[in-house]
């Protein structure tokens, strides 16, 4: 059973997504409720496609113009494949199609859940949290199935599906980075895109329906409220989705990468039943396994109350959550004890080789699970409604706006304190347990439960939906009570789900960091050097600066749509009555549009940076060693300043939401109880307006500009890196020839046995006598050359042999 | 004159001044105006006593508590001498006795400004810029007086005045950083607590003054009103004075440091006509002949025409600003060229030794005068009056307060983007041209103007001060108008000098950061290394907490300020007729204690935080100089964040304070002229009121901060740092001995030259035959040992003997 192991993650990612087929045609026959409900149902659904289809034709536009500077690159650079394009375009494309079945899913359930609703709130939990699990996983079994696919193609292309060095290895890890690449680009466009999407549609919407023609939220009279229900799937579906896609794929391949660097701390090679690559494997083994418990997670959120309320909802979920969790931290125990070493080492920058258990490294996945668990507690103590910081937020609302701006500005700057002290405290624990692959497996054991959190997240989104179908079609107060307070929890989990998000986005690029300095070659980044030093600052800045361009993006796009639907106002007849019917396509054209355009700078900075760092300085001839290292604080500046502004943004946001959602129910304030339309009130909705564009657009965008950032690096790194490895070999040499001077005559043959970067492996024999001089000159990136006596019995491997650069 | 350039900047500092006292005595034999005037001038200058006394109190009981500290540290600690605790007190003392001066010349300057504008606009110039001058020149003269004679003392004390290696004159700088930790301190009270001190006084005065009671800003009728004017003088003219001081001898102090490294890397010792110390001297004689030049770009501001503008007054400072750049641009290649060798070796981090010429130093000194010159330009165009920034915000305020918040939160983190570059740029740059002493040499001559922008800085709130009294005494209009025109360029100024204290902090910071390297003696700070990477989050997250504490502190100590205002308005009668009297001085109380009493957490953050770093895993057993990579770590994410939030915050809050100013003269909104009054004149108002304790409270406090955090790591470095020096002696041995076999009967004598941390230079002699032991047992931090013949004729000097530790 071991040897097959490696066809294991791909099996169960199969498993995941033949359960998700199921799931989904349960779902879709569910009755989808009445003509009118069916109606603006399709609206949403057309209106989610036309964003997905402009979407999709930018993107093709943007995979194929980095597709050919991947190919040119890899042309160029011996140590970049061409395949890597094929992983890269591979990428993009699953994580499109996991985006769409998503979108699809969620568009379809919503009415289907406000139909549900009708009959009882069980059922409508049960359909809308069935299209989460859907979503859910999509996106997990296609990143599972995708990545582990690729592997096994490259293990078996680069290394004829056998172990033969870690050299070898990296280059098939290198190639592989080319996929979660493709994901990550595209979770900039659906996570960034989308944010600007959803936060210009509401904007747009409420800025002229209830501002200036005072009808209510979600009317079918204003045209911009499809718009503002696609925003919704757009941004907190797709955009999610592809957020931790992303995440997902970069956690498991950086966790390989640094599985291969354990490999070659214990001298290149290991033998255990897995074919040598156990610490390789284990990662995908994790996520593999995490499908299948995430299934079970989902089968066990149910209420059975008609009664219930949001408390119930919620321990429902929390039960499914919760025993996910525990179930990950039991798989990780027996993956680990049963896939690693007993005892490995490992190479501690500063410290040398520590002999490491495999107890070691299940305890730094307990940290990720930890960690996983609490970033929700301490965002749900710094937005929940009732807690502490939410209440000081309400108080500071009585002296105005002003006061109530500065309390959620304090409010979400307090929250990186037990944040950040929560990252280092799991950057140090899981490395003081198993060095940068604790780290990276941290993050692994944390993302298991991926399908289980994005059923959870996306099931928000969906009664949400359900909600605003419910008014628009004018079901009873009780269909839009039970969706209200499914969308109530949703609100929760929304929150909540920001801070897994980041959590996950931080650990993946500590991963990926860690996996780029292993790449480069590089012994390390030192901040006393004044480059590095400056790019630590340059880095810091970006994540500053792209949050501004996305908050401004917002307004532009957000005014667009004002003037289109002031138009339709004024243009369409009888619009006001209701007997005119509103352009909903129109406005979700300009949305669609305006974030897609609106999105190119923030990401031209994103993508721009890195590559500025890397090749301006190499023009002028920079030794790529001190670029790479440049290259790395830069890096370390974007992760650092990008996981602060994340938090700060997304608990601001969430806080001035619950704050001014206190209202609702009525608030204490100085001993009066203070309800909507207060002053108070008043000033609380001008810091949710602060908010939106907070949480919701450039708080989680942080999330892919960090992931992102790290995985560029790590594509350009061997460009810039040598593989220094131990056999000596500098990767900057096209041409690099082995002389190997024979000094016995009792030798017949010489094997060599080599591999190049074009061509894979390779195998030389040549006859020989005293004296003879073998010689291969090829863009080598691994040798081993073997002198055999004339029965052909191998009697000396020659494992260190000069190395005369061409 | 080459051996006595060591008294010059001592000499200069006491010319700077005499020079101040002269200056004095003219300002204050200025007409002091009437008797009203008299009365609101002495309530101010009384209510500024009153701070700054129970300032020095909290101030006196900090300095015990430290100096115990210290005295106990230099007990434990070999390499820390006693003297450092003498240095500490004298720093705290010198900059608390320079923000005195200040604040005292500022006071009595006000009413004096008035009455020379009762005469003409030149006159008001002259004399509160007189005031400004002597402020300037208070702060600068003992900055370089204090710092100077330390040095000389402890170069006499451990070193006999003359230059025996780097080692000793480590231990000289060492201990003289004690002098600049204790500025920085007094400046963490004087910039944290005035500016909470300053928005305290000035929400509270509003909130129930303008808002509740409806009387106009200034009225003698608000308690309030005193401490809001008291408020000027602590928050801009003794905070400001109290962050420069800091900045001003911790750059030098960097700079000695780093001149000290380039010593070293010259082979330990250099032969110039300084005795050897040129590298040492130059930034010290930076900074005396700065102040020269200072006095002369002083002289230079004054405006003839009575009918002047804004625009006349801001060219007559830009005229006395420029001059000194250029003279400061010269006077550096002239001492440059002088006391440098032609070339050095300086070591560069990964790329060995290099050979520098002189002039690349001198270039590495235009890079600070030109980041000094384009960061004030960046300011202002980011928070100037008319610029796009600003009109952009005032646009947005037309939609109400959300987005006029949104727009000036965009523009202060956009700012950062030209504003880092900048930075990166200039450390890139010196470093480059001479390595970090380049880095440290370019902040010092951007400093070297330091008492010129102080005389800037400090008019503004002069002027400002002169128009409340103008006010509150009822002088004719042309009396406000005329200091209305000095107040307003004084907002300018007030910007712009912003952004000189960031980079300088910044500047200093990073020379700081680069001394404390040297001092530790680690080889660089590798955020590869997980706990160095931790502590990078730790210490970004920092600055973002410390804002918050910082704005919730203005929050509490405003709250307090108007429940006091309330209760004199409800309990003294006739105080709204004018026929009561309010008790200001109760007002001042509270602003006072709430003050100082807020402060404290925020200072125990800056404090507490590198002390358990450094303290906590020691306490642990781990690894010195692994525990000096970390919090290195922590310093470098200390400053990288603080900057960006120090620029963010400054530069956002000068946006919305210019946004709602623009309302004043009238903006064109959507091609309507809109005014003060107007929903969008309310809504700049708002963010406005956001900006007030972003940009005069937390903002600013960022510099202290980051100054402090690295301050603290240089003091705490020789703990945790071995002097690795090329001795080869540990500094953590308490005792070493000295063996050296003399081999030859030739000699009679041998002398042992050594010098002790306890005791400083000693001398043995011993009388040897063949094989005689000399035997040194003591803590040592250097020797030399020569053998001498009969005739007392050095024969033999040896370098290296063997050194066993007891």
């Amino acid at each position: 059973m071991e040897s097959m192991m490696i066809y294991m993650p791909i099996a169960l990612a199969t498993l995941g997504l033949i359960y998700m087929l199921v799931k989904k045609s349960w779902v879709m026959k569910q009755d989808a409720g009445d003509g009118k409900m069916k109606e603006i149902s399709d609206h949403i659904y057309e209106g989610a496609l036309a964003f997905l289809n402009a979407e999709y034709k930018l993107l093709a536009v943007f995979v194929v113009i980095v597709s050919i500077l991947l190919a040119v690159v890899s042309f160029i650079v011996p140590t970049t494949h061409w395949l890597i394009v094929i992983a890269f375009i591979f990428g993009a494309v699953f994580s499109a199609f996991a985006g769409n079945i998503g979108m699809k899913i969620a568009t379809k359930t919503n009415v289907r859940t406000t139909q549900a609703a009708r009959t009882s709130l069980p059922n409508a939990l049960k359909v809308s949290f069935g299209g989460g699990t859907v979503m859910g996983l999509g996106v997990a079994g296609l990143a599972v199935l995708g990545l582990t696919a690729f592997f096994i193609f490259f293990f078996w292309f680069f290394m004829g599906s056998e172990w033969t060095n870690t050299m070898d290895m990296t280059i098939v890890l290198e190639t592989l980075a080319g996929f979660s690449l493709g994901a990550e680009s595209i979770a900039l466009f659906a996570r960034v895109g989308g944010g600007i999407y959803t936060k210009a549609a509401d904007v747009g919407a409420d800025l002229v329906g209830k501002v200036e023609a005072g009808i209510p939220e979600d009317d079918p009279r204003n045209p911009a409220t499809i718009a503002d229900n696609v925003g919704d799937n757009v941004g907190d579906v797709a955009g999610m989705g592809a957020d931790l896609f992303g995440s997902y794929v970069a956690t498991v391949l950086a966790a390989m990468v640094l599985g291969n660097y354990v490999i070659k701390d214990m001298g290149g090679s290991i033998s255990d039943a897995f074919g040598g690559i156990g610490p390789i494997l284990l990662p995908m083994s994790i996520a593999g396994v995490g499908i299948i418990i995430s299934i079970i997670g989902t089968m066990l959120v149910k209420i059975k109350s008609n009664d219930a309320k949001e408390a119930q909802v919620m321990g429902a979920l929390n039960i499914g959550n919760w025993t996910s969790i525990i179930l990950v931290a039991a798989a990780c125990f027996g993956l680990v004890t049963w896939m690693l070493p007993e005892t490995m080492q490992m190479n501690f920058f500063g410290e040398g080789l520590q002999e490491i258990s495999s107890m070691r490294v299940f305890y730094a996945t307990l940290v990720g699970l930890v960690v996983g668990a609490v970033i929700s507690s301490v965002t749900e103590y710094y937005t929940g409604l009732g807690k502490k910081p939410i209440l000081n937020i309400v108080q500071q609302s009585s002296t105005g706006a002003g006061t109530n701006i500065i309390a959620g500005l304090a409010t979400g700057m307090i929250s990186t304190f037990p944040s950040v002290l929560l990252f280092a405290g799991a950057i140090w624990a899981s490395y003081a347990f198993a060095g940068f692959y604790g780290v990276a497996l941290a993050a692994s054991a944390m993302m298991a439960t991926t399908a289980m959190q994005l059923a959870i997240d996306a099931f928000g989104p969906i009664s949400d939906n359900a909600g605003g179908i419910a008014e628009m079609s004018e079901q009873e107060p009780i269909v839009r009570e039970r969706t209200d307070i499914l969308d109530s929890v949703g609100n929760t989990t929304a929150a909540t789900g920001k801070g897994f998000a980041i959590a996950s986005a931080a650990l993946t690029s500590l991963a990926l960091f860690a996996a780029y300095v292993t790449f480069t070659g590089i012994d390390g980044i030192n901040i006393f050097k004044a480059p590095v030093l400056a790019m630590l600052f340059v880095g810091g800045m970006v994540p500053v600066v792209f949050s501004a361009l996305a908050m401004n993006a917002v307004g532009k796009a957000a005014m667009e749509m004002v003037e289109e639907v002031r138009r339709q106002f004024r243009d369409i007849p009888g619009i006001m009555e209701g007997t005119g019917k509103p352009e909903y396509d129109k406005c979700v054209a300009i949305s669609t549009e305006a974030s897609l355009k609106e999105m190119m700078l923030p990401g031209l900075l994103t993508i721009g940076f890195p590559l500025a760092i890397a090749f301006i300085p190499m023009i002028f001839g920079m030794d790529p060693l001190a670029i790479a290292e440049m290259l790395g604080g830069y890096m370390a500046g974007v992760t650092v300043s990008g996981v602060l502004w994340a938090i700060f943004q997304n608990n601001a946001g969430g806080a001035w939401d619950n704050a001014k959602k206190s209202f609702e129910a009525g608030v204490e304030i100085n001993g009066e109880m203070t309800f909507k339309g207060s002053e108070a009130h008043k000033a609380a909705v001008t810091g949710d307006t602060v908010g939106d564009p907070f949480k919701d657009t450039s708080g989680p965008s942080m999330n892919i500009l960090i992931k992102l950032t790290c995985l560029i690096g790590l594509v350009i790194a061997p460009i810039l890196g040598g593989h220094a490895d131990e056999t000596g070999l500098a990767n900057n040499d096209t041409n690099v020839s082995i002389e190997m001077i024979v000094d016995s005559k009792d030798l017949a043959k010489a094997t060599v046995n080599y591999s190049t970067i074009k061509e894979g492996k390779k195998t030389s024999e040549v006859i020989i006598f005293e004296g003879t001089q073998v010689e291969v000159e090829k863009e080598l990136n691994n040798f081993e050359a073997s002198l055999t006596n004339e029965a052909g019995d191998v009697i000396k491997v020659i494992e260190k042999v000069d190395i005369s650069k061409s």
